[in-house]
């Protein structure tokens, strides 16, 4: 079997852990990046920086994706939609990315071919999270199959999302435990300087660090 | 249902055949072109142009995927691997891109939720063709699952791949019956001025032609 393993990281606490389990699993790290003109670019790249330095990865590809600009049709990549921040609501809100993450393991599935990984870890979180549909267990299955049959035959990766049913306390607490260094995460969808702390992400993340009961090292704007 | 299609269109002439029959079954046309550092990336861009205004989309999309040659690991993409011009072989050939289709079907889908289109035309051919796994049908079909369950419940739509099973001669022949301007397509692996001839792509198409008792209106390389 291939000890390679292709990890998809955003920069945030999610896929750091998931990074930090492939590492821990025996797998040799290759990181994968994307620039998808999404509000937080230049610090998320940052955090892609710190986290994969910190866990050791043997190869980096940052991809550019500017084109998510064009298509648009999200509060991310579309700066004339607001990024709400009155908390979660019902339904799939507007900071969805349409397919994002389609197109994300798509791309990580050519590298993973060309490199003749064994395995593909993707951060997603099905049961603390904002309903994305790209981000849930059934699809990411689905996906991996058809992946499967649209690769060369000796190319065959299983899809690995340690994360999609844990929940963000415990995500915190397992972050902890394998050394991920939450300070160079970031989670806020529209700050790059100190997290707003109203806006989803930044909602769903607090909330884990205060069900862990441990204090989160990012700093956030004082209300 | 959405009378909107997103149409995949490289520039060749399958790809040039699967818009003119989305057009054929009532569609409204939003053509897709993407650019990702193949060596005949302008000519094809080019044809795109030609095609698209010939049959008369409502909107087009030119996606600039410069990381293709970030990743490289194909003779469309890397310049120091030689496009193969002896013949088709067995297995899977060096111009192989991986995961192509893969990455282009995820973002046409992206589109294709942003307009609520109803279907998503892709020229793929499993019969006549250079044995690319991300042109089987098998493989497209599980796709389809996945983008549906990858995305909002109200976004459904079809891949529909009219050529699959089609001969390169029938291929001919519908285009022909359709007005697809064939002159305006492109083909060739190498070349952006007259075609080679000789590379898998090529050969395709001249057996077509001659099957077809056609005479191939583009200009090739006189041997």
């Amino acid at each position: 079997m291939s000890k390679i393993a292709i990890c998809i990281v955003s920069g945030g606490m999610d896929s750091a852990l998931s990074v930090a389990i492939a590492k821990n699993e025996g797998y040799k790290l290759i990181g994968v990046h994307f620039n998808y003109k999404q509000r937080t670019e230049a610090k998320e790249l940052e955090c892609f920086r710190k986290i994969t330095a910190h866990l050791g990865t043997i190869e980096n590809y940052e991809i550019d994706l500017d084109f998510f600009a064009q298509i648009g049709a999200s509060a991310l990549t579309d700066k004339t939609i607001a990024v709400p921040t009155d908390g979660i609501g019902e339904g799939v809100p507007v900071t969805y990315v349409p397919f994002r993450n389609g197109i994300f393991l798509s791309i990580a599935a050519a590298i993973g071919e060309k490199h003749q990984a064994g395995a593909l870890y993707i951060g997603v979180v099905e049961e603390d999270s904002s309903g994305y549909p790209d981000c849930r267990k059934d699809y990411i299955k689905m996906m991996e199959h058809a992946i499967d049959l649209g690769t060369r035959h000796e190319t065959k990766f299983e899809i690995r999302m340690p994360l999609v049913a844990m929940k963000k306390s415990e995500i915190v607490a397992k972050a902890l435990e394998l050394g991920v260094p939450l300070e160079h995460t970031w989670s806020c969808y529209q700050s790059e300087q100190k997290a707003c702390g109203v806006c989803d992400s930044c909602r769903l993340r607090l909330k884990g660090f205060l069900e862990a009961g441990v204090s989160d090292p990012i700093e956030y704007v004082t209300r």
